[in-house]
């Protein structure tokens, strides 16, 4: 316990892609006095890929516990001595985790792949999210649930991604039937850890996130928490053992998961006991990392985006199309957690710059920069161009990840500056495509808060996003709010606070500089988007004037064919 | 006179944008026995710019007149011994040129850029074929003609062109009004130097040509060749005295314009008095030396396209839309010359490897050859990608110089390769769609010649057109097939033959490599056709479902006001 007037302090744990990140702030503002990095060490940067199949992307959870290890430990060693850091003072511990990330696990709920007989199955690893083996599982649960007429995708945007729960146990369940027999149950990442951590293992009662059940398991309230037996059952029999095998009540994570482990305190240098939050996804917690509110919409923009807004229960709150989730509890306690998002933002910027951009621009300095040096000098509409960024298809409003990328207007004088510009627009027209839609359903959008990547370097961007949707764009203080959020839950759920909002109050904020609209660009924007909203409805929603739509489509489906992809 | 038994020469002289090209032909067989290449001097690489208008494109007619001298003097300095050349044997002069390029001239028929108060003047010059600073008077000519109900636009598409000659003049009589008082008439360069080189250029009656007449000057039989005075007076009454000025009748090539006058024979080393033919454009002069006849199109395929065919007159040929003219005589003395094209196509190619080709391409040897190697690997459909051509507009058959480039089915792994490949298919998808245009009008297409310098030096592309247009493409057996155009009708003119197409039989074929359609490839690409034609509709077409065809028009009339453009 801490001394009155010591400073107190709580560890946000952050699991992402390709490492694991610890932080260590002070409960009193936020301020981080510590942080420490673990690459992961299976696969290609952590991920383990298939030669044969770009579809499949799984990761090791030795990766995970040794990561836990090394980067507490690694935290606590680095904080510098005037911070006033003292062990004893941690008043609690939170974790984020990329998700829908589930392994299978065995009774006492340890990673199959632990085992001899599993650890060279990729199978029996952690199913990363960016995994998409399960395309034709993610279908058949749309496709059942609409035929059955039952509630479940109305959630989560109307339609089930294969990079979902569900899909990767029934994909196991099809492909790999060893691995799905010797599975005595699936967690997600976001609760494996805080498990692992307190020594709260096993299924059944182990605490579970609201946050990963919702957003990716088709959990919820109005329906008794997981979809029926019945449902899981027409998928295939053996789903219904998953579902007993899961916590009757998935939690929101201002909970204890449980206390830290004896014996995993030992090794990281904190006193046993100190307790741990339940756990939830990197950008929910990110986005109380930046400050997310009611009216305050936080976009997390880096390869792709995760806008997410919250909004006070009760309230009446129609399902919003094409969102990729609504879930009371999962971003804010007592909130319904709102997800949209762009399946591709910076990656499109990284595309074109690894693939398209010409010697002038790639040989001395940053690609991105030199293009965006000319980029920025160019004024709206002055390229003739526009482009639709749909390179990894489109995620939020339309829900379909089999559309593709357009550009328009292209002449003999066309310049790579141009283009850049352009797909940087287009990025911004989806972010303002989202924005609309929270607001045509009533969520008012008051404020912009970013954080990421994208948002902490690149002022060109952040600058076209102002005008384009014609509003002051915000960039979160931290810029580790992913960290942040995790050690803000830890705080609340170790008691340092009372609520979440309380927290925030104290321990998040946004920069001095703030992006503003310039007039003369938003008007020119404005009848940009006009056309990119014309093409965007053409190409992207069905029956519409035209046809448009089928063209996209038939390429991928000439595409997949002339390639031989089923 | 050629002795018994002693090989006969021909020499056509050969005008490009750049340079001026002379051959020497052996009349038996259309063998190249010497060439001779002289580039202009004038502006840039020839051109005549201004940095401050980039409609403007001019020349310098000194360097016409110095080309003739240079060029034939060098040819014949430059034939080989063995080849028994006497300058004696030489049985006739053909010459063709860009066009429309008009110039204004003296009284005498000179140059008035040769006057010293106009020799620094762009107006005085010669206006070459690609200088679009007229388009808004092109615009005026052609509703004016739709108001007055005149037949006019019928044989050149339904729109005139602002590269075309009343549309310059129009222009230098409102923009250059001391120019246009000083002008006495205005020549096509076709005729100008013909003309000059047989001392036969007094306006009013020196030779005018019927292929520049026809299809630059709207002039046509069935309204007594050139527009009306009505019409150009009401279009500008100064306009009466241009056309008063210009020959009652224009002549197809095989007639004589002159013969060769002595002061110009003595400086090339010729004998006075040698039969030079009437004028003609550099493509349809092309046409003949590639072999044009009923039912063979000739494709020159180079930064543009020109496609021709010839239908035997007298015979019912309805008006076909979209066609850039249909001219009686105007290739072939005795048929329709019927005239299509592409506005880019090797610059498209060109405007990738210049503006978006990665370095990888770029760095080591030639880009195009290297993006082929990759490129040529794949297989139809297996980018995903489609694009349309219209980076400079579409010439055939939409008439639409306001229209740009599209490129779709973009992810985040396409690469330039995919790009390049997809560029080219859309020029091939844009060939065929001229080839479908002849033959909806009943002018059927039995076999395609294809000439110009993609043509001869790039298979992957003669071969994709083989595959996207489903029959086989064959290969002009000259390659300078303008300049020996020009020979043939140098021939004719001094009467080695009695009639074209006798001279083709003999001096003209195609090479022994024909690149035939491939059955799988052609499969696809008609799938995919079927899409390009869905996009090419609705992008280009007026009044279409969802209203696509606003979507590039916006996007320039954006860009337009953003530049501050007229």
């Amino acid at each position: 316990m801490a001394k009155r007037g010591e400073p107190r302090f709580a560890i946000g744990v952050d699991y992402g892609t390709n490492s694991v990140r610890a932080v260590i702030v002070d409960v009193a503002d936020g301020s981080e006095v510590a942080t420490s990095v673990y690459a992961y060490r299976g696969g290609d940067h952590g991920v383990i890929l298939d030669p044969k199949n770009p579809n499949l992307a799984r990761q090791n959870p030795a990766d995970y516990v040794e990561g836990f290890y090394r980067v507490v430990r690694g935290a606590i060693r680095g904080v510098s001595r005037d911070a006033g850091f003292r062990p004893e003072n941690v008043v609690g511990i939170g974790v984020d985790t990329t998700g829908s990330t589930p392994l299978p696990v065995d009774q006492d709920g340890l990673p199959l792949v632990f085992q001899k007989a599993f650890q060279n199955n990729p199978a029996a690893q952690a199913w990363l999210w960016k995994d998409h083996t399960a395309y034709q599982e993610a279908s058949e649960i749309t496709e059942k649930s609409r035929a059955m007429g039952l509630p479940y995708l109305a959630k989560c945007g109307g339609t089930y991604s294969s990079e979902w729960f569900w899909s990767k146990i029934l994909h196991c369940r099809r492909a790999h039937p060893k691995v799905f027999q010797a599975a005595y149950a699936w967690v997600e990442l976001a609760d494996f850890v805080p498990g692992f951590i307190t020594g709260n293992l096993k299924p059944g009662t182990m605490p579970r996130s609201i946050c990963a059940a919702g957003h990716k398991a088709m959990y919820h309230e109005d329906w008794g928490g997981l979809p029926s037996e019945e449902f899981l059952a027409a998928l295939d029999p053996d789903l219904v053992q998953v579902r007993r095998r899961y916590a009757d009540r998935a939690l929101p994570s201002d909970r204890q998961a449980g206390r830290l482990d004896p014996a995993v305190a030992k090794r990281v240098g904190l006193p046993p006991g100190i307790p741990v939050a339940v756990g939830a996804f990197d950008a929910h917690m990110g986005a109380v990392g930046a400050g997310i509110k009611p009216g305050t919409l936080v976009k997390i923009i880096g390869t792709s985006t995760c806008d997410m807004m919250v909004v006070p229960m009760p309230h009446e709150l129609p399902d919003i199309p094409g969102l990729c989730g609504i879930v009371p509890h999962s971003i804010v306690p007592g909130m319904y957690g709102l997800e949209a998002g762009q399946s591709a933002v910076g990656d499109i910027f990284n595309w074109f710059v690894h693939y398209l951009a010409p010697a002038a621009y790639t040989g001395k300095g940053d690609p991105h920069e030199n293009l965006t040096r000319q980029a920025q000098a160019l004024k709206p509409g002055e390229s003739g161009l526009l482009a639709l960024d749909w390179n990894n298809g489109n995620r939020t409003i339309l829900v379909d990840p089999l559309l593709t990328g357009l550009l328009v207007g292209q002449t003999l004088s066309t310049t790579a500056p141009e283009v850049y510009r352009a797909l940087v627009e287009a990025t911004a027209f989806g972010a303002w495509t989202i924005i609309r839609r929270f607001e045509e359903y009533g969520v008012a959008v008051k404020e912009v808060v970013n954080c990421g990547g994208i948002a902490e370097k690149n002022p060109f961007v952040m600058q076209l996003y102002a005008d384009i949707c014609n509003r002051p764009m915000k960039i979160s203080r931290a810029s580790q709010t992913c960290a942040l959020g995790a050690a803000i839950f830890g705080a609340v759920a170790g008691d340092a606070y009372n609520s979440v909002a309380q927290a925030q109050q104290r321990m998040t904020g946004t920069k001095p500089t703030v992006f503003r609209p310039r007039k003369a660009a938003a008007a020119v924007y404005a009848e940009l988007y006009s056309l990119y909203r014309q093409l965007h409805d053409a190409f992207g929603l069905p029956g519409g004037q035209g046809n448009m739509y089928e063209v996209m489509k038939h390429l991928i489906a000439i595409r997949k064919r002339v390639r031989g992809e089923k």
